[in-house]
Parts: C-alpha cells; structure tokens; sequence
C-alpha cells in the first residue's frame, strides 16, 4: 500500500481521496523540498530556455554549462559529468561496480538498493549506532567495491563528524574501496562539500542535486564529480542528451544564487530551533537533523501508521518510513516547512497527544 | 575530428569558427528536426509546465501522461513507458538484452550500437541492399536476441516494403527472436506505426520520440510501446523521476497536435518532390526517402569531405556520413528545411558543380 516515495504520487493522491479530501489542498510534508521555493530569475532562466533552446540539439557534451559546474565546485571539468537528476547519477556511478559488492549505511535512501538491484549489486546493510561506528564493520567493508554515504543522511538528516569520515575516507583508500557519497542535502548546511577532498581522495565520487535546494523536483539537474578516469568511463555509457534545456538553463544560473543558499541556511538554523523545542516538548524523539527533514517517533507508537492516517485526516501528508532499512515504519520524516505550516504541524501533534 | 551527431554541437563549432564564421549565422541541414517548428501552444504549455509543476514531484508513475499516450497509441496504459526522449528509449530496451547478441538493419542510427556496447551486447550488422534482402541473413538472424529496426530508416530516410516487413515479424516471431522497432520519424509520412501489431507481435517492442516531429531535441520526450510483461521489466530497472515536468507538459498537449502533424506531412510531400527533382537535375543522388532527410551522394566524389567543407564555407552545415556502418563518409546527409533554405542549399550545390 505504501508508495516508495515522498511528494504528492498517485498512490499518496488514493490513500488521501480515500479519506474524503483532495490532495491540492493538503500540506505536504513527505517532500524535503527548500520551501522558501525557487528563485524568481531561476525560473525565467527556466522558461527562457524553454522558448528559445528547446529547438536545439543540446550540446552532446554540454561543454558551457560543466564548465561553469566546474568553477563552482573548484575543480576541473573533466571531473565533472552533468546527470538527469540525482537519480541519474545514482544510477550511473552503482554501473561502475555491476556485478560487484555494495555497501550502504544504512538506514538511508532507498534509490541506492535499487540502483545496486538494478546493476546485479550484491548489498551489506551497515547500520550504525550510538554503540556502532564503521570501524565495527572493518572486515565486512574491506570486501566491497564501493560504500554508499549519503551525507547529510536522508531519512535522517544527520551529518558524520568529520574526523571519523576522514579515517573512513583514509582507510577505504587504502583498502581499495570506492565510496559514492551522494551530498542531495549539502546546501542546506553551512559545511564544506567533500569535493575538496577529491585530490586526495581518487576513491572518492561525489553527487550532487539541485532538486532540493532550489526546490526544482521537476526539472532534473543533478551531477556528478570524481576522478576523471571515472568521469571518462561515466561518459562511455552516458545516454547522449540526458540533461534537458530547463536544466541547463538552471546551471546556467547556478553561479548568482548563492544569497539563495544562505538565506536558506539562516532561516533553517532559526526555524528548526524553534520546532525542534516545540517537538521535544510534546515528548517526541527527534533525529539529530542538520538539514531541512527529520524523523519523529512517537515513544508510545511503534508502528506509525496511526499517526501517518491521523495526519492525513487532519490534510497534513507525512512521509513514512516502511521502505527505510532497520526503520521500517517505526518513526515518519517529516520536513521542516515555513514558520505557519509548521504550527499547523505542531496543533495537530498536539492533538493527537490529547486525544491519545 | 568528427561529432557523433548532427546539431550545432561544440565540435560543429570549432569546426565552422576555424573557418572564421559563426555557428549562430549558419543553416542547420545536418539536424533532422521539423522545420515547421513547435506548434505556439505546446511551448505554451511547456511553458507553464516550468512555472506551475517545476517545484512539484513528479508522479513516478506519470499515470495520467502515459494514459494519455496509450490512448493517443490505441493500447492499454501498461503497455507504455515514457522515457527521457528517444536515447533513453534505445538504452533501456537495449539493457534487456545484456550480455546477449543484437543484429542491427545497417546502415543506421550510431546511437544503437553505442547502447548495445553499453550493455555488452555483441552485434552483428545487416546490410540490405538491392540484391540482399533480411531473408539472406536467416541463419545469422536466428541466433540473435534482438533485432534493430530503425523504420523510417535513418540515415536513409527509407521504409521497408510493408510486406517484407510482416513476413520479417512472423518469422523472427516464431524463431524467439525480439524486434526492436524504432520509429522516431513516423510522424512524418502518412502510414501506420507498427504498433497496431502488437497483439499479434509480441516480440515486437517499438520506440517513439517526439523530439523530431515536434522540433524539441531540449525537452527530451520519448517512449517505449511493448508487451506489457516487457515494460513491467523496463519499469523495474528505468530511473525514478526520468521525465522532467516540460515533457509532461508536451505529452499532455499532444492529442491536440494532430493539426499540426498532419500540416507537416503536406507539407513534405511538396517539398520534397520540388527539392528532389532540383538535386536529381544537378546529377546528384538521392536516397528513397519518404521523411524529412535524405543521403547525398555526389557520383564523382569517393570521400565527401570535400563537399562537407565547400558548404560550411558557404554557411551551411551538412549531416557527415563517417560513423555509419556501410556509409562512412561516402555520402552527405541533409535535413529537408523550409524553401528558403533549400533554395540556398541548391544554388551553393549548382556552384559545386561548377567549380569542380
């Protein structure tokens, strides 16, 4: 019954119509989407695009718009590959090691899973915990062909402390293991993106989106940075013409929309102070989130369909968690929206409390 | 030197920019697209489809785009795929057969055998000509696991005869042997996609893109119309989200363009028969083509290199032959413009003759 993803689907539009409302008038919280939206000359670029580039073949190697991908990540652009979203890029880097060993930390983003299914990837699950670091893991690790990070983590929004990633970047190097860290929620945080590493690091592939930060889901613009041995070797299976001219125009625009990035950044430090008190205060267990989503368990619930169908009566969509290893609907993710649909959240978890 | 493609591409650009032109001050014979352009209303609704839906998920199902293409096919929902245009049509379907031996109908489309080494395939080339029909390939034929059909052929612009054709299917059918059917440029001419045979074929996968009718290679909108088994196989490996919201935004507006495909197709006709009696009258020859490009050849010219630079000079940019089987270079291809331009095209064609 539980469709595989956030946003409002199909599958989410029955569940919703089954319970009398119409989903246009719900609030969406499953999505982790900037909600302070796109900006406006983001959009023009869009449609300009649209009006006078959809006629064009797109550069096969859309050498202007990876050139300018490349300035803003320091690097050069033949470590860059331009991808039809992130779900591209997951897609194409989990190729590399068709046949092989995958790692994930777990749990995380379940694209991973299928993009290894998809490529006859053999997975391990590593799930970490207080009492369980990666180190734990040593001998499973040394095995694989490549481990998958997702950093921040999506469901639950955490970040790995930077000394314990070094170690784990220094000794997968030295065992051989290529790690895939795919940084979809990077932007939301004021941290340094591991591209800077990459000099150091030649097992290092990095992949990036700018579906959340410029809350652009339908447009598709993702990329991917590595090595350029691996970026060659991307480019040999790479459909021709995988990014559209909506897309380009998007990175096109990439270089002006930093005050975008950082006022995103302002506001979600202040918003998730205020809510994440407001939370714990009706005695909700948080993840330690540094993004724009979070989980919430409600210490009395196990599974949480309950709460997901009340949330649902009361127009509000959370994302449940049944699809997320070692999760398994025992808490939802929920994003961190503006200031009013967060108060609407928080009344109604307030009910569900009274009414429990 | 050489690009893989048609279309001002980067390469293009160096090429005509050595010669101390501009690409922008150029005529684009080399790209196959319709030059009648987009009908005002489909960028209208692209257009909008950026404004309102860029922000939104897409339903990875795209049910109501794809129940829109199956009622505009005659078929069921689930015997539909829509794709990130035609190229990852031809990756998709080609990824069933991994690992396995293809047979392709030469010369034709380069894409098909960049996706077949892709995925491993083994290919086998089929060269039809006068004397040599599919029936004197059976024994090569019947140890395939797919068959490539490009219908109308491209770079020919060339159908094959409809009851060849038939009796194609019925014995590939009944030798287990899969027919990829790829018919990117029926739009063009007024007969049947073989799509109507489905039931009976169901071996029979055929592709469609709306890139060259609709003259939108940036939006990137194609799909795949099979057994429904097979697109439930497709399904499970194809990237979530591959459709971005300015393709959903042409699928939705594509019953009312059927104005538009029939104006095309008039179109054509006319031109076309004008076109070819001019090229025919400068001892040029000419491909059986019934769509919108055709081959080349001049009779005195081995290499049309030559050929290829005389007309960048000239401002025009023709369609190079080296990366088809069986052609390599031994001819020119040329898209079928608007008169204006083909008028261009003759007069600098009668100057080549003149000057030789």
């Amino acid at each position: 019954m539980w469709p595989n993803h956030g946003g409002k689907s199909g599958a989410i539009r029955k569940l919703v119509e089954k319970n009398g409302r119409k989903l246009e008038e719900m609030l969406d919280f499953s999505a982790n989407l900037n909600p302070l939206g796109t900006p406006v000359e983001v959009i023009e670029q869009m449609k300009k695009a649209i009006e006078n580039e959809s006629m064009l073949y797109p550069d096969p190697d859309y050498e202007v718009e990876t050139e300018i991908v490349a300035h803003v990540e320091g690097v050069n652009k033949n470590n860059v590959i331009l991808t039809n979203g992130g779900a591209e890029a997951i897609f194409l880097v989990t190729k590399l090691f068709q046949s092989g060993k995958a790692g994930i930390l777990q749990p995380s983003f379940s694209e991973y899973e299928r993009a290894c299914k998809a490529h006859h990837i053999e997975i391990a699950s590593i799930v970490l915990s207080e009492n369980r670091t990666w180190k734990d893991y040593k001998s499973l690790i040394k095995n694989l062909h490549v481990l998958i990070i997702c950093q921040p983590n999506n469901p639950t929004g955490t970040i790995m402390d930077e000394t314990e990633m070094l170690s784990l970047l220094k000794w997968t190097k030295q065992n051989h293991v290529m790690v895939m860290m795919d940084e979809a929620f990077i932007h939301f945080v004021d941290i340094n993106s591991h591209v800077r590493l990459l000099s150091e690091f030649s097992n290092l592939i990095v992949i990036k989106s700018l579906t959340k930060i410029f809350a652009v889901p339908g447009v598709r613009a993702g990329y991917i940075v590595a090595d350029k041995e691996i970026i060659r070797q991307l480019k040999s299976f790479t459909i021709p013409w995988n990014v559209n001219c909506a897309a380009l125009g998007l990175f096109r625009a990439l270089p002006k929309t930093e005050g975008h990035i950082k006022k995103t950044q302002l506001w979600l430090k202040n918003e998730w102070a205020w809510l994440r008190s407001e939370l714990e205060g009706l005695g909700f267990i948080l993840s330690h989130t540094a993004v724009n989503f979070y989980l919430l368990k409600d210490p009395f619930l196990e599974d949480h369909e309950p709460l997901i169908l009340f949330l649902a009566q009361k127009g509000i969509v959370a994302r449940h968690t049944y699809h997320f290893h070692s999760l398994e609907g025992r808490c939802v993710r929920l994003a961190v929206r503006t200031r009013l649909e967060n108060e609407c959240l928080v009344q109604h978890l307030k009910k569900w409390r009274q009414e429990r």
